[in-house]
């Protein structure tokens, strides 16, 4: 169980088989992200359509609700969500720091009030995995502190404890049916980076995540970031980026040698009426599309792309009709994961660096907003 | 075109073939209703799975946003909503009447203002008839007025101007592949509803709607209503009880002589949580549901119910998932075109009349709130 197959190389990037006991992974993977046990506004048969095959969920808010005691009875997260490939819980962690309210850190947890109901609760390594086990995720994470990355005491603090908290996190992790990963943190500074990788390496963790990116950083100081950790990472574990990203951040970060991802960028962009193109994103809100007969995208393979209109998306924004952020997100996500597939593909043949430039180049434009045809 | 095959009758009840440009509809037939050119929250591949073969959509609203032209321009209202099966238009009449503000009627029409932004807008059979020639659906409906059923006399004049459009509206009525309904009125007066659907029955209309019920009327009403005008209506045409109903209305209607049904019913109760099963109306948001391993409906054969447990979809209304309504819409629709199917089956099979009071015994549960299991 849990093996890390690697299939090709090309530079740092890796194209690998991750196994699981809900199936295989090919990586390098993106992840839908199903905070509450779903992704919003989408069926488990939508995902499986646009060829998703790792959905991440989110340990805080379902410890909050409806309980992880609740979903342990309810045959476990896979059941309960009826996913029936791979997936991820983080620790609950991030969401601790950056969702609820008043909370109290010191070395044995988090104190923090729920930002449902005000009630209050304390998260320890410990208690984590608890809840990680009662979800039953294939894929579960150590308990980490995420540090502004611009403070450096405070990211040395947080490292140290986080390394400290991944040891107890190990040590309470009893289901062997879970890969727990550790994670590394460290803010931008590249010797506390350093150190942490080190440290999370040297850990029987049969992945590794890499935590506290895409929080406010520079996407030059990510990078190096990246840079400075993967090349001390085993070889044979899988590298987790969490919380990233955007197209061009899944090409960056696979060239330097991640294979997994989530972000909840393709889901958010399409409540807010944006979608991804190969030309650039599109705010389909906008009045330039009231009679465009084209799909969002006329390279997409999507359902909506194969289906639907520009102007009919439109005409369901305007008309506030919930429809439209199903198949915007039906259509980023497969985006998204259509571009990994390329990506592993050209790993394959070993043409990645070859075409990552292009790839680049074509999907750089979506990390802007309001650009449209 | 648009002939109607009666295949097996028993007692008053009809099962038939509707032939349309875009396929033959079997009747009896219930039509989810797409007012915004969208079944609320389900993609047409959604309807398709659930047995959808009519959907109807709203001509004021469709008018109004993204207007009618513009609909014409991609193609027409299947082409733009991606239904490619039988669609239905009502005339705009009803809306303008229970939705637009500031409305004046005389015999040339009806000025109203917009419920969106207040602007003025003037609606006549003839308008009603081109706008729906320009939404392309195959079957489309007379310009008609809709009174209150207890006001008589009201009911008369209503009755009388809905006469003298319906005879506009065959004037105006230009294309071929559209099959335009009279419209019935008259209130609760059965004289009104006599000489009304002899008028109407006299029209050289391809099919007859019965207009003006579950508006407020008693369920004894609409019944003495029903028994009033069917028996007078021409047989070989179909018969089209409009915005009408629950599972009951549906049983009490087919042995009327009803042969098509729409109401937003479904997905409007799904919108507020609550779920048609063969033990009665569930409220899904009910505590008593947190833990519940089964199905909506056991005996329900739809994709919610083969797939998801009551906790789950509890769950999700509880965290505010919009994806509960898309699953309640998808199990609500389901119900009623199974119902649907069922008894045309029993028509076929001679077995209706035998079998309406158990339909009625079982499905009756659903007219009521708040029963659970």
């Amino acid at each position: 169980m849990f093996e890390y197959e690697i299939i090709a190389t090309e530079g740092r990037a890796r194209a690998g088989l991750f196994k699981t006991p809900h199936g295989a992974l090919r990586t390098p993977v993106f992840a839908p992200v199903g905070t509450q046990a779903t992704v919003k506004t989408l069926t488990p048969a939508h995902l499986k359509e646009l060829g998703a095959s790792l959905v991440l969920s989110n340990t805080y808010h379902l410890y909050l609700r409806p309980g992880d005691a609740l979903v342990a009875e309810m045959g476990g997260l896979h059941q309960f969500m009826q996913w029936p490939s791979p997936m991820l819980t983080d620790s609950g962690g991030f969401q601790v720091f950056s969702l609820a309210q008043m909370r109290k850190i010191d070395d044995d947890g988090v104190t923090f009030k729920s930002h449902i109901d005000g009630s209050t609760h304390h998260f320890t390594p410990e208690k984590s995995i608890a809840i990680q086990e009662n979800l039953g995720a294939d894929i579960i994470m150590a308990f980490d502190e995420c540090s502004d990355p611009n403070d450096h005491t405070y990211s040395k603090i947080a490292m140290e404890r986080t390394h400290r908290w991944a040891e107890r996190s190990l040590k309470a992790h009893i289901r062997p049916d879970q890969a727990l990963f550790g994670i590394v943190q460290g803010g931008v500074d590249p010797d506390l980076r350093a150190v942490s990788a080190e440290f999370i390496a040297s850990l029987p963790f049969p992945g590794i995540a890499i935590g506290g990116l895409s929080v406010g950083e520079t996407k030059d100081e990510m990078h190096r970031t990246l840079d400075v950790v993967t090349p001390l990472l085993p070889e044979n574990k899988p590298r987790y980026l969490m919380g990233v990203g955007t197209p061009e951040d899944l090409i960056n970060g696979v060239a330097r040698g991640i294979d997994i991802f989530d972000c909840v960028l393709p889901t958010r962009l399409a409540r807010h009426h944006a979608a991804f193109s190969s030309t650039g994103r599109l705010n389909l809100m906008n009045a330039a599309f009231a009679r465009d007969p084209r799909p969002i995208d006329e390279s997409c393979d999507c359902y909506t792309c194969r289906t639907f209109t520009r102007a009919y998306i439109r005409h369901l924004i305007v008309a506030k009709e919930l429809l439209a952020g199903t198949l915007i997100s039906i259509h980023n996500l497969r985006a998204l994961i259509r571009l990994i597939e390329e990506i592993r593909a050209a790993i394959a043949n070993g043409t990645f660096t070859e075409k990552a430039p292009q790839m680049l180049e074509q999907w750089g434009h979506n990390a802007k907003r309001g650009q449209t045809v």
